[in-house]
């Protein structure tokens, strides 16, 4: 049972009906008749990729432990400092909350994940040790990376950049950033203190970028120099950048020319509510553009499910997608984009790769995020980890 | 069984845990602790009055006819040539398409519809014909009334008021209207049309206003004009009215009051994709605000679900809600809101009331949202038609 079985009559993404043999944990082989056991019936249903589910803050979640309503004020300000008063009361400890939420997101099919955990001069580095913990309590089932974020700011709370260099030194595998401007208020000194520890330490880069308008696009330029200048191409995510969408289209088309050309990722939630990356247009430039759910049921929002098929619909719906080949485009932002952005290898479904597969009753991966039914199998490296919605373990 | 039963052990959406005693379809006794059979354990389920779909388009669904890949040239009048072809070539008739996504809509929780019905000079009535008798297949679950629909125009195709007269006399309980600038090119003709219509016959309006900007303000002024000349105060509807999400303050304060005063309802699907009914600061004024689907799953768009929740997330999402208030808005929006624009009587969890009813498990109508659980129980006039998203009948 480790890792071996036969998907019989499972339909692949381009519509082919075969069967999956799996072999320790590993794809086989793919075709039609094969022998192997135990045999799990596909029943036609749709194979998918693993989900990636490239922005979480799972140290942050509440999930699991009752409706979190908010009572955050109404600035920035409030909301950090609500976040703060209630992730010190909480009770139950972060392996627990965010135990659960990673455990909802393998039964909707997420598998590779990049998680966002917070250090600050308060808490030090205690987040990034119970995350790092915890993740050795899914190795072998998912793959999970991790960003240190500076939530409430890198410059402006001294000691934070000391902080950020003891996460990578306890093996984090990115540094974060926060509104170089809008938050930090210095951003060449901001750059120059993640990219430099990102290129001391050889890590990746992952910057939250809100701030809007002609400030986020300048920005966006700065980070792409600074992208060249520490040599981390093809290494660097942008998160958020609503300032994509507000700039006109030859600005636009300059600035994606350059994220094309470094490598640089864009990581969108899809947000209905205020500007968004223009997807479209970004892929067209030949920009890897990624999805997250941001936080899900926490201090900032009790909203979210993890559910990287209904973050496809919300894409979907934010650009007024309807044919096949714009929802394949958005399959594609939370499945092989999201694989590129957070440098998997071997992703995807094809012979010799890891088997980490999603089976969904749908005719193709347009009706896969329609309908996104509840009743999905997940197999991480050839075992059933989910099946009908509920985590197997 | 007709009609009678104890729900034992619900939660309003107040929090109070209660039974709830059901005889002859309708609530008989709210409170603690009451006899009655059969019983049906509600286990401390959220007990919710049935949802309202306001703005549907059944008639032109494709549901449970195979992936309607969308194949439409870019511009409006493809879409609409598009859908006149598809819609001829159809095989499954009206009565199949609409009654399996109606059943559908059911075993997501709504018993309350306004669905739109085309009439065109090409196919007249025959629409209107079968979406009347397929209403009285669902008569004793749903009420659904219904707006005769020029989608392709009302004065620039001679013949369409003629036709709309005639589905007026064949019961059709709302006249409809379409862009009265934008598509029909002359809005006092296009309005007196449709409130003329309306003042003979009694009925009630309901406008698609897609136009944008001061365009639609401009129109919006005039349908509140005609509404107090038609005496349609309470009785007419504007669907999408984008514009409203593009007003300046001021303008906006100074039509909110006007739409208050004329009890004219706003419909809006909580669009991602272009401006949107600002709708916390409408419904402050005094607007009532409903929701709708509009398509789903039909030549326009692949996409939609007829999930009334889901409706309200969306919704939730466009403004950025969060606060246990807001969602109860969102909440409103697609429960009493609906049933006020539509003019239903006895709407609500109320004793002498009738029975229409969705259990869902969740804390309160926010965590109901925010998960949407499949797992659903709905009553209709004291009778289980639904369970765990199977239509029963």
């Amino acid at each position: 049972m480790s890792g071996s079985m036969l998907l019989r009559s499972v339909r692949l993404t381009n519509g082919e009906t075969v069967d999956i043999a799996i072999r320790d944990g590993r794809i086989a082989a793919i075709g039609p008749d094969l022998p192997g056991e135990p045999v799990i019936e596909g029943k036609g249903r749709l194979a998918l990729p693993a989900l990636v589910e490239a922005h979480g803050h799972f140290d942050k979640t509440l999930w699991g432990t009752g409706w979190p309503t908010n009572s955050a004020g109404p600035t920035l300000r409030d909301y950090i400092a609500n976040e703060r008063r209630i992730l010190r009361d909480v009770k139950t400890p972060i392996a627990d909350r965010a135990g659960k939420l990673i455990e909802q997101c393998i039964a909707k099919g997420s598998l590779h994940f990049r998680c966002h955990v917070d250090v600050d001069p308060e808490f030090g580095t205690t987040h990034v040790a119970e995350m790092l913990a915890l993740r050795e309590k899914y190795r072998g089932i998912i793959s999970m990376d991790f960003v240190v974020f500076p939530q409430t700011g890198l410059l402006i709370r001294p000691g934070t950049a000391e902080i950020m260099e003891a996460a990578l030194e306890m093996g984090v595998e990115n540094v974060g950033g926060l509104d170089p401007c809008g938050i930090d208020l210095d951003p060449i000194r901001h750059l120059e203190t993640v990219f430099g520890l990102a290129g001391t330490y050889d890590r990746g880069v992952d910057i939250h970028l809100h701030d809007k308008g002609e400030l986020g696009l300048w920005q966006i330029e700065r980070i792409a120099e600074f992208t060249r200048r520490f040599e981390r191409q093809g290494r660097t995510v942008i998160s958020h950048a609503y300032c994509l969408g507000q700039a006109s289209e030859a600005r636009l088309m300059k600035i994606a020319a350059e994220l094309a050309e470094t490598g640089i990722s864009i990581m969108t939630t899809a947000p209905a509510d205020c500007p968004a990356p223009p997807v479209a247009a970004l892929r067209a430039a030949g920009v890897n553009v990624c999805m997250g759910s941001d936080g899900i049921r926490d201090a900032w929002s009790p909203l979210g499910t993890g559910d990287m098929l209904e973050r496809a619909l919300f894409l979907a719906l934010r650009f007024d997608w309807a044919k096949d080949h714009e929802l394949a485009d958005a399959f594609d932002c939370v499945t092989q984009s999201g694989a590129k952005a957070l440098g998997l290898e071997d992703y995807g479904i094809g012979v010799g790769k890891p088997a980490n597969l999603v089976l969904i009753e749908a005719e193709n991966v347009g009706m896969a995020i329609a309908e996104r039914r509840a009743d999905r199998t997940v197999i991480a490296s050839g075992r059933v980890v989910a099946e009908g919605g509920v985590y197997l373990g």
